[in-house]
């Protein structure tokens, strides 16, 4: 994810990083090329002038922005929705210490509410790395214990383990008549959210736009672009290829954002800052439980957290 | 359901499998050939010459493209919370199984907790094979006990009695002091959630997009191809009948897809992998009861699943 | 509610009964004739020739387009909603049922049960007759017992009254010891739902959307669809009837249908299916209780239900 | 709010009362007189030519559809979230009434009842006055206690020191030993639903829609309409004024309406009916409480209720 | 925020304050001179005609309206639903208190609840300098014990570490056998309800509309403006500056305002009033306990609140 301070709007016009342009440049460099040949033919294909103008463009734009537009809404409430789900995790982590810290009579000593407060970032931790496909084996390791870590090693849904295991913390406390069923229920219930978070990470992990909109879109796009310039050649001259382009850059560009900003969970430049949510969720949960909170990745002068 | 992976966007113009052009193709050539002989006789009908110009067609395109998003959405809509539902599922039966692993004290055996991951996976089987009309009885075998397997024989609503059988499973604990009302009260307010998820399945099967929306936005959508060769001959000549063929394919093609994930739980190209989440619910909470999970269809080099 | 299989693409085109085509001839055809007398005087009122092109109506088509898509979201909205309350209405009519079977200890006998079914389904009945303005006195007869009738005669809010004898039904089993407060409280949230779902069809039924919306809409329409033949017939000539029927087919069209659904509970064609729904919901509420179910209206080979 | 039956098609496009028409005619007047003065000098000012034309209306249009669009949905929400809200508190209401009449043991006594319902009804009429500004205190004094009258005297949100009431009512009867804690809690939680709708309603009344908005969208309708005329005149001629006044008349009175329905609790023509749902809580929860409803309002065969 | 009565409509046209026009005065001029100087020239440049008329203009349109439209619609849920979050703030505390004054038994005396109504207002404000990055000190030491605010100091989420404050007022209350198991998850329903807004709001702070989108937006935007003269010159001749500085002036203060709006918890003109806020939930809670409410800020004669 890309931070920024907010720029002029003038110095905006020129910005190179953090906008999709570079790496659409050989896409449209290849339709300037394109539109250029068509103005030098004037239009025509083996000697046939191809007798395009606007209307059809015209006509066929209503469909395509409405297209382009469902696309994108689509896209952008995955997004929002893989966001509000990783909020809600920062939520009920910190609910549920500061449940194990309130609820507990007589009370938890700190190593036993630190060993609670490692299961939740564990889980954090085990549910980014599942959604990236990375190997969460390094951050397990400094946050759970020998046993547990061996229950895990060949499990597929760590995280949902882990939240047996928060489970079985609560179950220790009420065998040890430290919460009574009443107490026991309102982490319970906590917990029950939990699954909610990392189930409905999955699906929008596992389910992506039905794909035969995708193709319908890609295609309509390209040969839209692909006409453009046999359309406007009579009227617009040698100015073609820039308009061409520019609009082109529009549509493209469009469906490119939409196309990265689908898979929320991934590591490209709009996706979300998975890494600094976990440490984010780690280092408040620490300071609640009144910890030394473990070192921050501070340094944000950089413009792009992952 | 299709999986692909991201295609480069030049190889995605020519993807035939997942698209639905091969669908459409018969009814795309009548369209071309119809605009043949329209250019052939110069948009004349028994030497009549059709007055038509893209004007119309202009004013129509509004209503139309507004028309075409509508269904599209409310499409889409049934699509994501049918997906929603299913994704709901997974969360409850995960926290149905945690809780039968934990809230219990003394702790149930571990043939108890199976029986009652094996009514979970049951209402999972039993829910897909009622949505898709298909027959339950195999997948039913080998999960439940003979006397739940006669109970359920005659019934309608297989998965509402298994729902009974599973708050039955809890009422035992309940009888032997494994647990108390409040414990209990946890566990009926998840089953209450699991006749949620049916509930919304069976409206979304039982209750289309109204009817007269269908049968409208079709014959516009058909007059309206049929129209545009009239309307373009007059400025596009010998090109006309590409350009219709393209501008109907998307409409034409939005329509299709739009009419596809109406009904999410079919086995079209587009609906929801149902099997494959069935057999997912059952290897997550095995998983999580410390059981082996059971065979896995782990094939997923190949691009559908259903 | 019309329930149909889908149809080929090009059977669709002619279909008559579920489309509104027939309610709306008469109009379509004054529109018709309308267009005649504008053609045949080329565009003049009383020698005065009306100097109307398209460009004004172009101008117009986009709020018109935008207005009618407010409208028809809003209606639908509606429909969808009231929809969801009736599945609601079902998913809670069904855990009722189950906990009257799980929770009470000693278990309730098998009347005592069917009471509580009973009650149920009245309460489902009462609520759709006041949503249709219709006498529930014959469904009721059949479900209450003589004293709850006599209290229910004066009412006029009688699903109400019946959610009091849901409770009342409660707290008998509370006071003989059948079930605590816990689960006492589990039986009062699913009433408090029963509650929403009423009040919910109320508000839906009491509310329009706001009625100036509709004049307006309608005012534009009818004055856009009468001014069509005069900005279209100097460039249309003698195919000027025919393209005005069809784009004022459409508007027209779409105002009607947004404008029959917009009231969800009534017996028009797209309306929701409310009798078919009470069966079903005793069906399977009396299936669960393990008992005969009602005979069931089960000819759905006609293209109708209500 | 307007309460009209349905009306046939023909006589609605004359209807008076109910349509915005009325309040805007000055303006529509005064721009019908520009357009005139335009058409008499063709299009000239101070003998200037004003060389415009309808293609960058076109353009503009676009956004103006655009930006209607978008305020006129925010406005809608606003209504209907602000219907909700009301009808939520119909449902508390009666669910709280309910639960008075069956959680106690040994029963309250009418009066105690009756006196719990008059706090929901003093509630009700109490939020109704704050959201219009007017004087809570002829409906108050009849409703509560003289002591509960003193307190609320200087009181600025009077409802929410209603809830307390409320809330110290259920105290007394646990004090007495006719509910248990679990039975209180059950009370409390939809005493806490009592505040989220007066929260709810506060918010939609104290934070409009940001005001740059309405001044943008305000001035570009209005500079959008007083330019149609110069746009027109040199292909519409004489008929110039009649259609910029109906083009005017949609945009202008769209935005009436959303402007009308943005602040839903006021008492203007399509405002929410706050009064007779004020009403309609008292008679339905008195109802249910087995009290002789008071005397209502019923005299609906007035077309506006407030 | 702004708060302004409803303005006469000729009136609206006429407002500075609360517009954004002034800030964008250079820019529109800058626009105005660059049409000036291109009427001059005739649209050339270098003496090249520029051959652009509003074809590519109008087709560019529909994309832009709609990338303008996502835009503004995404930027205003972020507002709305910070907004809905500081509401759900209202109602919590409110429902806090009232817990806090009816639910002990016995009673917690007077310095106790105030005690508690402190917590809940240091929450309050420490979130809205949080939100702000403004120092919270002056406003916490006025409502926090000496030792609560020595634990405050170093914490980086300082509201947080207030819910735990809470979680231990409830907590002694229970010591005290004041309030037992139940009554406990009551509070604690409510507390996590606090953790549910504070992440919210971190949420909508520290995660922007992906940055690709706004800089392709306010690229095409400042393009298609810069386009706009040499696209109209040649029909509008000396009127062009005029109609391109309107149209200008309508897409920048449209993006202008989503951009102000995106983030809602600034200072700008259109940022939610958190001060505000602040104070009246001190006031409406201090009320409910029957306490002297804070002095008020109530001078609202004044137009904006911050």
């Amino acid at each position: 994810m890309i931070i920024r301070k907010k720029e002029h709007w003038f110095k905006m016009l020129f910005i190179w990083h953090g906008s999709v342009l570079p790496r659409l440049l050989p896409r449209l460099s290849l339709l300037f090329l394109l539109s250029l040949a068509v103005v030098y033919l004037h239009g025509t294909i083996f000697s046939f002038k191809v007798p395009l103008n606007t209307t059809p463009l015209t006509l066929f734009g209503f469909v395509l922005a409405l297209f382009l537009g469902f696309r994108n809404n689509a896209s952008y409430e995955r997004f929002w929705e893989g966001r509000k789900l990783w909020g809600a995790l920062l939520n009920i982590t910190r609910s549920l210490t500061r449940q194990a810290l309130t609820l507990l009579n007589p009370k938890a000593d700190e190593g036993t509410v630190l060993e609670f407060v490692h299961l939740l970032t564990a889980y954090t931790y085990a549910l980014k790395h599942q959604l990236r496909g990375t190997d969460p084996q390094d951050d397990l390791k400094s946050r759970l214990g020998k046993q547990d870590l061996e229950q895990l090693a060949q499990a597929q849904y760590k995280y949902i383990i882990i939240t047996k295991f928060l489970a079985a913390w609560v179950e220790r406390a009420k065998a040890a008549n430290q919460i009574d069923s009443i107490q026991q229920a309102r982490f319970d219930e906590n917990i029950d959210k939990l699954e909610d978070v990392a189930g409905g990470c999955e699906r929008i992990m596992s389910t992506p736009i039905p794909y035969s909109y995708s193709v319908l879109l890609h295609r309509t796009i390209y040969i839209y672009c692909f006409l453009l310039p046999f359309g406007l050649v009579d009227t617009l001259g040698w100015f073609t290829p820039f308009i061409v382009v520019f609009i082109a850059y529009t549509f493209v560009a469009f469906e490119a954002i939409a196309d990265e900003i689908e898979e929320p969970f991934g590591v490209e430049t709009n996706d979300l800052a998975l890494s600094s949510m976990c440490e984010m969720i780690e280092q408040t949960n620490l300071e609640l439980a009144g910890m030394p909170a473990g070192q921050s990745r501070k340094n944000h002068s950089k413009k792009q957290i992952d």
